[in-house]
């Protein structure tokens, strides 16, 4: 089909938005139905939301491979984690050619499981300590999750120490379950809050087998309710591993002593409020299940007895989504937007957006290529307001929503070939 | 700010959106946030959906004052209500100048009320029978919701009559509230299902009065619960507007008869599945608590006393939002898209999309700016399996959505310059 492109704006009005449409083109092919992919722009952007008129979008480096987790460095380095089992470092806003040195040898990198999280210790600066998420190959055929810490030096990684190791929780798929390479998959999200604990999420909580005997997802949704499994769970801990003795569980026989609250099944994005203290973390439903819970220590959290949410092939999970004594949602998402990362915003450049929360969505409604962020307003009781969704243009999976030092959000696409973006005000320059 | 735009593509790929994009640029003003309004293209253009990769969307007719509903008489004329309180003809793609003469003179046509539903009599090639629903102005500060028919002649509505006129429900606001105008608002859909019986949503039962005192949109919730008030109800009629027989409550003390289910806020959207013969309501919950609901006969729906909505500040509806005996959603929308007009589609233009749903949505999230078209599959048992939104590059309110004779989709816009749009198949030529 013959075509030609010829544009002329304001650079930094819509330019990306229009760029983004006019570049979906190429990509799209007749025989292959489906929303074309977006090429991310290069060049910053600006996008228009409700409550900002303009906010910039500036890639701040491509090239990285399924990133999944940020942190920053108190010299304004960045560590970036790809899920395919690298760390790497953004440096003067360049990405270093050379991971990390130093990494676990036995990161098992498969579909969505592999790397996940880096966090850095709250005396970082003066102990170098860095934390690590990542799916452990424990055999050729059994995988669990690692929680991991080692001293930074440079960019080498030294004296790694195991901190926590999951009991090995699921088998081996067939090789043609279509769900197989998905077995191990439980995301492991890493905060540290005001009083020095170590939050962590583990699930890996997915499916049922049903009554008629057939197995959805190899059915472990129930150890979401096993108190003697880390399965489902957000964990707190010292920042040495162990499990605080104030833990709601602590000292119960038959109880994982780091549980902090249940009944959850894949909770991927993580953040303590500042000034609330209230613990969120974002759970990434099945169908029309998503999540966000202000997490109450011991509380069930109710997955699988209780949710709102549908199985792949749209039957219920559960006959019922409201028990006394389980814990609601804060923010619930129907359809699911197959929740990541989560921050909370409480920095100066974006006033109008103090106190909301970003989500990161990697697909809505079942339907690839329909990722984006959402800006969720709660009132003073941290009650919901408004939701507004931001980026959808892009048509990128978001896997992670941070803030920076800076007071600006950083994101990461979930591509093979993935970016970090920051938003920026447009008084920012350039 | 300097500005010049030059574009030149191929005229039927995303020319409509680019353009969209671009006209945005010139609503926008710094001290007014928000998203900024998208002039509506006036040529076809093309979008990408997830299933079918180019339908064409082409704007039949512009011009029109907050256009509510339409219907297709048999010639392959066009009738569209207008709130405002007019009953407009398009005729061979045209929009007749003159309004239909003959409708009622007492419509009270403020805010989101005036004049709603158009619908034909199944025999209207033989009966010319037209029925309409509006908001009855019954004094200066008193309106009700009214069924009337008529006959078509030409372009002229004769002999009307009442058919039902709802008991006047609410009471006048002080001028200074913010719903002030808002007291008589009751989506009024219509449709008549292969029993020949007239289905009517009769909305209105709106907020609640709290424990403290203060009262949120006059407190007409309630009345959803009581079946001796039509409001917060789905009605069945026979032609005339009479009861039938065999509906659930007929002949109960206390009851009124033409109650065919119950527990509703605002259902303003209404269609009879083809096959399955379910009647399928959406409706219009407060945030984030709209459903689309699958009509059981004599069914209770819940509203007020279970919800997953919220008031627009935060606090929830009811303390919980599930119940026995109550019957659940089978479509729950969070956060709200502001439902409105639904079609089952079941045509052979798009054959991928047949027995999907397509919903309007006026807003989502509260955010203005955010209306689109939700199109939802489900399962062979009813169940949903995906949910894809369409056209939010336009950033219209959509107040209707109905499936033509000729297999394609039409789309009203809810705007006081409010269109008429169509989607069809890129085969079926520019």
């Amino acid at each position: 089909m013959a075509n030609k492109h010829s544009i002329s704006t304001d650079p930094h009005v819509f330019l990306g938005l229009v760029l983004a449409l006019l570049i979906a083109r190429p990509g799209f092919a007749q025989d292959n139905p489906g929303l074309p992919k977006v090429e991310l722009p290069r060049q910053p952007f600006v996008i228009n939301t409700h409550k900002i008129s303009e906010v910039r979008v500036v890639p701040v480096v491509g090239g990285l491979s399924h990133p999944w987790s940020l942190a920053f460095l108190p010299d304004g380095d960045m560590l970036i984690t790809e899920r395919t089992g690298t760390l790497r470092m953004v440096r003067d806003g360049v990405l270093l050619p050379d991971p990390i040195d130093g990494l676990p040898d036995d990161i098992m990198a498969i579909r969505f499981f592999g790397l996940m999280e880096v966090a850095l210790h709250p005396q970082f600066e003066s102990n170098r300590l860095v934390y690590l998420t990542y799916t452990r190959a424990l055999a050729d055929d059994v995988g669990t999750v690692a929680l991991v810490r080692g001293r930074l030096d440079g960019t080498t990684l030294r004296d790694l120490e195991d901190l926590l190791v999951v009991d090995p929780w699921n088998r081996r798929a067939p090789p043609d379950h279509p769900r197989a390479d998905g077995e191990f998959t439980a995301s492991a999200r890493l905060t540290f809050a005001p009083d020095g604990k170590l939050y962590m999420t583990m699930g890996g909580a997915f499916g049922l087998e049903r009554d008629d005997g057939t197995v959805t997802f190899f059915g472990k949704a129930p150890l979401a309710q096993d108190l003697n499994s880390h399965v489902g769970k957000l964990l707190r801990l010292n920042d040495d591993g162990s499990a605080p003795d104030d833990n709601p569980f602590a000292g119960l026989q038959g109880h994982k002593p780091e549980i902090y609250s249940y009944g959850h099944r894949n909770q991927q994005g993580l953040a303590v409020h500042p000034e609330t203290g209230v613990v969120y973390a974002t759970e990434h439903g099945p169908q029309n299940g998503d999540e966000l819970n202000a997490i109450q220590p011991g509380g069930n959290y109710g997955w699988p007895i209780v949710s709102y949410g549908r199985h792949y092939d749209g039957q219920r999970v559960a006959s019922r989504f409201w028990e006394e004594g389980m814990q609601e949602p804060a923010v619930l998402w129907v359809p699911s937007i197959a929740t990541s990362g989560l921050a909370i915003y409480t920095g100066d450049r974006f006033p109008e957006w103090r106190g909301n929360l970003f989500v990161g969505s990697m697909q809505e409604g079942q339907i690839p290529g329909t990722g984006h962020v959402q800006r969720i307003e709660l009132n003073e009781n941290g009650e919901e307001v408004a939701r507004e969704s931001l980026l959808r243009d892009l048509r990128q999976r978001i896997r992670d929503v941070r803030q920076g030092p800076d007071g600006l959000l950083y994101l990461l696409t979930e591509d093979p070939n993935g970016a970090l973006l920051r938003l920026e005000p447009v008084s920012a320059g350039p």
